[in-house]
C-alpha cells in the first residue's frame, strides 16, 4: 500500500456537505467509523489494538510495553477541516511500520501507533483531551462534566460508546512504558513550500489559551426599539473582535482570533440578549499570551461596558509553551537528510506528551498554507517521502536489524 | 374567564429553557399544541373552527362568509420572545366573543377569530407568512422551498402536518369575505406606559426589511496563520455591524439591527471561512428603508472589501409602509374612549391585510416596553380593558341587539 492508498480508504468518512471538508468529531458516527478503520488497518499488518482508559487507540507491534517508541497522532477534525491534519499522522505511522514490515525488520522494542482523542477539542472544547488526561493534566470528573453544543455529556457520550467510565484519568504504567514520542503532520504553513523542502522537524509549540467571552446585553425588538439607548451585544462583540485584531497586530508573531460565536436568541427581528464568543490567542511564550489576553480583555471590557453590556471570561483551556527534546530532534533532523526544525503555532499531542516523554515531530510540505479548512493540502510525493522518513527514523530509534 | 385565565392556560406551552421566554415555531411541537388548544378554546365558545389552504386558523360565529368582522393575531413567537407578541391579540379576541356571547349579543355579521401562521417569520424567515399567502403577495412556489435552519423545507413541515400542499396560495373568496380586520397587540415600545393610558389605536407601520448578509473570507489555522493577510470573515461582520448601527443612528426614528449570525465552521481555533448575518432596517418610509440600506450597504462593502472578504447581499422580505384605515382607526379610538392614535416599527399581519381590507389596530400598554424577549410585559387589568374594548368595538362594528 501507499499514504495515498490509506487515505483513499477514508476519503469519504465524515464528508461535512456544509462547510466543506470534513466534520470528525469524538465518538460521533464518522470518528467511530475512523476508529473502526484504525483497528482494521492495524490488525492487517499483524498489529494488536487496544483502546486505553481514555478512549485513545493504541497498536502494539511486539510483546513488551516497555521502551516503546510511540508514533501517532489523531483522527478527529475541526468542524469542516481537511483531509490531512490527525490522519495524515495515523495513515503515515501505518505505512512505515508496513515499510519496515516488508523489509522484514525486527526491532528490538516494541512500537506502538496511536491515536489521540479529541485533539481539536471540537466537540467538548479541551484541545488534546485524550492525551491530557493520560498524562493527568485534567482531573476526570472535569473532563466527564464537560458539555458538546447539543448539551451531551462527555460522560453521556462515553457511556453511549460503551466506554468505561471509571477507567478515565492518569494512565502513568502506559506513560511510563513508552521512552520517545513521534507525530508526523501536515504543516499548518508555508515554510516548507517557501524553502522548497518536504519535510521538517518542529523545534517548538507556541503557547495557546482559549476563553469564552460571554457579552450580556438587553433583548428587545429590532423594529420597536430605538437606537438610542440600545444595550446589544452584538454591537458590543463587533468591537470586541475589532479589539482582538488590533492588540494582536501590534504584537510580533502573536495570533489572536475569533472563530466561534453563539448569538442569543438569533433571531432576524430581535436585538441579541446575549453573544457568546471563543477568543483564541497564541504566542511566542506562556507570558506574552497572558500579557496579550489581559490587554485585550481590557480593551474589549471598555467597549462592552460602553455599549452598556456585561462582560465575563472563562478559560477553557491553556497551553503553555512547549521546546521539543532537542537531542531527539537534531538525530531526527539528521536522518531526515538534515532538514530544518521549525516552530509551529498548532497545537499537538506531541506537545502535551513532550513533558513527560522525550517528543518530536516531522512536518510534511503544505503547498497552501491552509489548514483547518478544506483547502489543506500535501502532495502525493511529499506524503509518500513523509512515510518512508518516519520509517528510517523508527528504524534507527528501535535499533534492531533485517532479518 | 378573563384574559389572564386564558393565557394561564398556554403559559407551559413552548417555554425555552435555554434562551428563556418562549419559542413556538411554526407547525413544531409547541405551536401544533397551541393550534389544539385554539380549536377547544373557540369550539367551548361555540364557534366552528377551520385551517384555511395557508396554515391559518379561523374560528367563525354565525354561518355566513360574507361581510365578516375579522379579529386576532398569531399564536407563533421569536425564538426566546415574550407572552404576549401575537397569544394576547388571539386570547382577547375569544375573550370579547365570549363577553359578547355571556351579554346575550346577536351579530348582524359574522364574527372570525383568526391566527395566522408564522407571522415572525421565526422558521423560514418569511414575516406574515399565512397573511401573505392568502392575499398572494408570495408565490406558492417560493414559500415551498423556503428552508429552516435544519435544512427542513416549508414543503416538507407541511405534509409532515399533514396539510395539503396544493391549497398554499391565495385565496381572494375567503379575502372578499371579511369586511374588516382588527388586530389587538401588545404594545412594543414606552408611549402608553409614558403617557398613563391603558390602550392607544394603530395609525402606522413604519417600512421594513430584512436582508442576508454574507461575508466569505479565507478559512484557516487560527494558530499558524500570521495576523497579516488574514481574510477573516468574523473580522468584516464586525465592522459590518458597527456600520449598520453607525448609519441607522445617523437618521432620526431609523432602525437598524443584525441579531442573527451564523459563522462557518464556528471552530474556536478555525478563522472562519463565512459568516451570514441578517440585517433588519425599519423607518417611516419604503424610500427611506431603501436610502438606509443602499448606505449601510455601500459602507459595510468598502469595510469587507478593507477585509479582503467578498459581500453578497440577499433580501429576504420587504414591508412598504403601512397606514391604517383611517374612518376605521378613527371610529375605534373613539370606542375606546378617544384613545391616541401611535405608530409601531414592528410589522404584523394587520398591516398586510390593510392593503386590501380595511384594517385597525389596538394597542395594550406595555410596562417595560421590551417585546421579543422574556421581559416583554403587560399588566393583567390592562389586558382585560383591552378584551371589554375588543368587545365594545365588534359589538358597534357587527351592529345587532342583544337578545
Amino acid at each position: 500500500m501507499s499514504v495515498r492508498d490509506r487515505l483513499a480508504e477514508i476519503s469519504e468518512i465524515g464528508r461535512d456537505n456544509v462547510r466543506g471538508g470534513y466534520s470528525r468529531h469524538l465518538l460521533e458516527p464518522a470518528e467511530v467509523a475512523l476508529r473502526s478503520w484504525f483497528r482494521s488497518s492495524a490488525e492487517a499488518l499483524g498489529l494488536s489494538v487496544e483502546v486505553d482508559g481514555n478512549g485513545n487507540l493504541w497498536a502494539w507491534w511486539g510483546e513488551s510495553r516497555q521502551g516503546a517508541v510511540a508514533t501517532g497522532s489523531h483522527l478527529d477534525s475541526v468542524p469542516g477541516g481537511g483531509a490531512f491534519d490527525g490522519p495524515l499522522g495515523v495513515v503515515s505511522a501505518l505505512e512505515a511500520v508496513a515499510i519496515l514490515k516488508a523489509d522484514g525488520w525486527c526491532p528490538t522494542r516494541p512500537i506502538a501507533v496511536c491515536a489521540f482523542a479529541e485533539e481539536e477539542g471540537s466537540r467538548f472544547g479541551m484541545p488534546c483531551l485524550g492525551s491530557r488526561l493520560m498524562v493527568g493534566e485534567i482531573a476526570p470528573e472535569d473532563a466527564l462534566a464537560r458539555v458538546d453544543r447539543s448539551g451531551v455529556t462527555l460522560e453521556e457520550a462515553w457511556r453511549q460508546a460503551g466506554l468505561g467510565v471509571s477507567t478515565i484519568g492518569p494512565d502513568p504504567d502506559r506513560l511510563a512504558g513508552i521512552d520517545m514520542f513521534l507525530e508526523l503532520h501536515v504543516e499548518q504553513g508555508l515554510d516548507l513550500e517557501d524553502r522548497g523542502l518536504p519535510l521538517a522537524v518542529g523545534s517548538a509549540i507556541m503557547a495557546h489559551g482559549r476563553w469564552r467571552l460571554s457579552i450580556v446585553g438587553e433583548g428587545n425588538h429590532a423594529g420597536t426599539t430605538p437606537m438610542q439607548g440600545r444595550r446589544d451585544p452584538v454591537v458590543a462583540l463587533s468591537s470586541a473582535a475589532l479589539a482582538v485584531r488590533e492588540i494582536a497586530l501590534e504584537r510580533p508573531a502573536a495570533r489572536g482570533t475569533i472563530g466561534r460565536i453563539s448569538v442569543t436568541p438569533n433571531g432576524t427581528n430581535v436585538i441579541a440578549s446575549r453573544v457568546d464568543a471563543w477568543l483564541d490567542i497564541r504566542a511566542h511564550t506562556d507570558s506574552e499570551v497572558r500579557v496579550q489576553l489581559d490587554t485585550t480583555v481590557a480593551l474589549i471590557q471598555k467597549r462592552v461596558a460602553a455599549e452598556g453590556c456585561a462582560l465575563e471570561v472563562h478559560e477553557e483551556s491553556f497551553s503553555p509553551l512547549v521546546l521539543f527534546d532537542e537531542p531527539l530532534t537534531a538525530r531526527i533532523a539528521g536522518l531526515l537528510g538534515g532538514v530544518p526544525a521549525i516552530p509551529t503555532g498548532a497545537g499537538h499531542d506531541a506537545g502535551v506528551l513532550s513533558a513527560y516523554v522525550p517528543s518530536a515531530m516531522i512536518f510534511v510540505r503544505n503547498p497552501t498554507g491552509v489548514s483547518h479548512a478544506p483547502e489543506e493540502a500535501a502532495r502525493e510525493e511529499d506524503c509518500e517521502v513523509g512515510a518512508q522518513g518516519l520509517a528510517a527514523v523508527l528504524r534507527d530509534l528501535t535499533g534492531g536489524a533485517s532479518r
